[in-house]
């Protein structure tokens, strides 16, 4: 092995590698990006880390962890005295501000201080945005019981069954009116109201100065603006109590009027059932599940058999069977092949992917990757649902792709097929008055939907001071045996707390900022290998790049960097002993960044590694 | 230096690095992710390399290079004999497909075989979508002169300044019903259209077989329905000659009805800017310059003074005043500290960033972030623009911070103070039916709506023979002297031609997908010194990870990760002679790949480094 180009090294020497195993932030941009914020608006106070104290022994504590200043991961708790309930534990879909991460839950923080003092988690309906946070943040506040309505308690249950993990659920099924003695100072009731799913219920946690009404989402079942009987019936017994306090849906104040009716909607839907020649093909929420319900008993009324397609519309049609909320005939729904050799007029596909997601049912119909069912020119594709913002460009994909099979498309926009969950305007306003609580903070919405609300609250005859337009972690106390309402100075913590793979809220600013600038330039490593003694380079630098430029193309560029890199690192080190190769490091990252930056004005992120030898 | 650390190499022996200097993609996950793909629909044909042959001497060919399954860059060709003219030179901003990307421009591969028969390029008007990408493809197509109206080729030119790299514009300013002969066989006519930025027009192409007619982008100037008189004439003109071929627009064809038209915008911003007792803050596109002139004299005539805030927004009057479509006394225009010190209710903000971007000047004063102007409660701010899809979460930010401010708002959801440029599906009608041509093909818009535009066309009369639904780069025969369309089996490229940075039309697929990577998870690099003889590391390998998790609050996992490297590496080695590097290398990273995904559920891209010592 004489010849052996590898040198000896003595082994009391190893080589040291000059890259910070992980390495501290430095700032390798003159125009370093601003740290990572949520697209919150801006909130005028900061957020301190203490735990405020308690409140007064007269005085009730209400504290929005979530769902205010954004649609989403809704969680709201009371505190009096030594006792603590949450009304619902939601997560949120996180949009481009955090790349990479799964979900965005709400921080817990002040409740885990307080964990003993917590009665129960108290589920208004079984939907994510306010309850799929439970999985991760159970642990943390001591697994207290959850109380929730029969539907949402088996969906919680089907979901957590997907963390083996996790110590089982205190899951209790509430009927509406029944009253829960939580503690010796509260209880709590259940109230049903209209949304989108069925078993749907407002919240009435009870104090001794009064009731504290949470609505839920919820709209309004009506007829040209007037409730129906049932909605008067339990708005009047709600508003027969004396009311204290009120949080209202805030996600369609913004729109005026009463909202279009489910009702309405089942009937457009009916007629397109009913008169669809060829084989309807149905996209919507498998959260819709009032809706999905609906056509399943339409179908089966005119003779029409079903095919269920998406893994969730599976999902929560069986639920929904289970607890006995769909009564439907074994033949009434029907598998893929069954489907084929139907006549097409008897078939209604009823598929998640209305939003035109790349690997949905209705996305794989539409471009021929669904092994079993392909679109053609005589179907007829139904989207029953709007369009979730952020979205329309799927949406536009999903429909040209459904257009170039020649199948028939009607759409929200088109044809009254789809209506939203939360009350308008006038329906809030009309809950206002009917509950007539002396005070109002707007719930679920973001800060400007919030204002529209409080403006409503207004219409209803409530002051300003008896209003509150909060932030997500604010504290709210109703004071001295419920006089007034305060905002305290100091805020409870909650912050953005991102569920990343299996890691929950240890993703840090820095991560996700970085996963930004990657994602914008890509990243530009350099390893060089430097003769301690010389401060010269033994070899040629290495560069791994990727998602910056493409090199193989640019071997001119890569042929200056390289010298660049060997020139600025032994014209740095030539009078310098000992090397100092952080300043080595910091100054080639500079002088590259900056090199780069001229000839391709892309800024990848530069990460040196010296190498002693 | 007898204790120096660092042991010596021999010079001719230089360490070897096993880091591949731009290592070839290999395959680091279980599940690599599709190839990049734009959110086209899926178009049935695929994209040959080669360039189709010429036409037949009696046949016309049209090629849409962009601008169809798609809204912007739009770029049309007509081809005849040995001469080719150009509709339109567009670009086109990436969505969160194409992660960093500038713009995306029209693939110009067929123009540039056929350079020489390149007549000119013609303008529609000013908008970037139709002129962006001028100073990317004029190189490329060997500078043929371009022809514009007034308005728009006075934006050209401002906007070329910026390259002053670039070879000046053979630019020609054009008036309406003037005919340029470009060639022996091929004339072009402009016709005055309405738009939202004036002097705009549609484009005739007047061959020896009929006229070809371009709509450009499009609305009529009406009164309920009734088109006005300046649009009946034009029209009629327009429908007297052989009309042999229509490109519409179909943008707003989804549309029921007449849209609502700019007049009434007009009018009800006049009563707006007319009643607002405190000071006005509008915000809008720059580009909607019928609108922006309109304000600025509504503001002069009842005695108001216009600050313009935004770099767009000063550039665009500018040129409006330059050319001679804006007349307004100095005075009118204003500076920040004089709208400081006039009354609140005499000034009219006029700004960019309605859509709510970060750092433009509506956001920057909705934050307190502008040094001069800041929102207060006595303000009321107008957002005259729609939301562009996908702006919709920036759009409610701010909202939600203007709402912070107190400012009362107005925008298009509650009031009529905006309306698009782009007629609706009765617009469009009555256009097929004044114009009256034989063969139709829908231009600027999705698939779904090209087939809804068809629908019109026929509506209009037309049967499906004479109705070409186009993809980009499809290649649309007129044959047998006006006789019949055809569609070519081949077609034109017509990729995604992207602009990143300095760099044009060279970013890889390879380069977006691992910037798609990057963004989701992050990257994980190793650096392993290797003892050529013994197979065993020098040292405890190195690790350098951004963007993935937060390794310095998981000392755990990073000693665990090192240890399997270390073990990985070694256990690979030792019955290895010599050490295939690039064997063990693929190892590691599928290694240490399954094992950073099992402890996190997260996929960063491994990038080992070994280095040999």
């Amino acid at each position: 092995m004489i010849n052996n180009i590898t040198a000896p090294i003595k082994p009391h020497a190893p080589a040291r590698t000059h890259a910070p195993v992980v390495p501290a932030r430095t700032t390798h941009h003159k125009s370093t990006p601003p740290p990572f914020k949520r697209s919150f608006s801006e909130a005028p106070i900061a957020v301190p880390q203490f735990i405020p104290t308690s409140p007064a022994q007269d005085s009730i504590r209400i504290i929005p962890l979530g769902g205010v200043e954004e649609v989403g991961k809704n969680m709201t708790l009371v505190e009096f005295r030594d006792e603590i309930v949450i009304i619902d534990a939601g997560f949120q879909f996180p949009g481009e501000e955090a790349p990479g991460v799964d979900y965005i839950i709400p921080d817990t923080t002040y409740l885990q201080k307080k964990k003993h003092m917590i009665k129960g988690i108290f589920i208004t309906h079984g939907h994510l945005d306010h309850t799929g946070g439970i999985p991760y943040v159970m642990d943390k506040l001591g697994n207290p019981p959850i109380y929730a309505p029969l539907l949402a308690s088996v969906m919680i249950k089907k979901r957590q069954d997907e963390f083996p993990h996790l110590a089982p659920l205190k899951l209790h099924v509430v009927e509406k009116d029944s009253k829960l003695n939580v503690g010796k100072h509260l209880s709590v009731r259940f109230f049903n109201v209209t949304h989108t799913i069925p078993d749907a219920m407002g919240v009435m946690v009870e104090t001794p100065y009064g009731n504290l009404i949470f609505t839920g989402d919820l709209k309004i079942d009506h007829d040209n603006g007037v409730p129906l009987e049932h909605e008067m019936k339990t708005f009047e017994e709600v508003g027969k109590s004396n009311n204290l306090f009120l949080a209202g849906d805030s996600t369609n104040v913004e729109r005026a009027g009463w909202s279009f009716s489910e009702r309405a909607v089942h009937e457009n839907l009916k007629k397109i059932i009913t008169e669809t020649k060829g084989r309807l093909i149905m996209g919507t929420f498998a959260s819709l599940l009032e809706r999905v319900i609906f056509v399943i008993n339409t179908a089966e009324e005119i003779g029409k058999k079903v095919l269920l397609r998406g893994r969730s519309m599976k999902n929560n049609v069986a639920i929904a069977i289970e607890v006995g909320m769909l009564k439907v005939k074994p033949t009434t729904l029907i598998t893929p092949e069954e489907a084929e050799s139907l006549p097409p007029g008897k078939v209604i596909i009823l598929a998640t992917g209305a939003q035109g997601e790349e690997l949905a049912a209705l996305m794989r119909m539409a471009t021929k990757k669904d092994k079993h069912l392909k679109m053609t020119k005589s179907d007829t594709v139904l989207l029953s649902s709007s369009i979730i913002p952020g979205n329309e460009r799927s949406v536009q994909k999903l429909k040209d792709n459904i257009a170039r099979q020649g199948a028939k498309i009607i759409h929200y926009r088109i044809a009254d097929v789809h209506s939203s969950g939360h009350a308008n305007h006038d329906e809030m306003l009309w809950i206002h008055k009917m509950i007539k609580a002396k005070f109002f903070m707007p719930l679920h919405g973001y800060h400007y939907m919030h204002r529209l609300h409080a403006e409503i609250a207004k219409e209803a005859g409530l002051t300003d001071e008896n209003i509150v337009i909060p932030d997500n972690g604010m504290i709210i106390d109703i004071i001295e045996g419920g006089k007034k309402i305060v905002v305290q100075k100091d805020m409870a913590p909650a912050g953005v707390v991102m569920v990343d793979g299996l890691g929950t809220g240890d993703v840090k600013d820095v991560v996700i900022r970085d996963r930004q600038l990657l994602a914008e330039d890509g990243m530009f490593v350099i390893i060089g290998t430097i003769d301690i003694k010389t401060g010269k380079l033994r070899q040629s630098p290495d560069i791994i790049s990727r998602g910056f430029i493409y090199l193989k193309e640019s071997q001119d560029l890569l042929r200056q960097t390289r010298f660049l890199i060997k020139k600025t690192i032994e014209d740095t080190t030539a009078e310098m002993h000992p090397v100092n190769f952080d300043y080595v490091k910091n100054h080639l990252r500079d002088k590259i960044g900056k090199f780069l930056f001229q000839k391709t004005k892309k800024r990848p992120m530069i990460l040196p590694v010296l190498i002693e030898v």
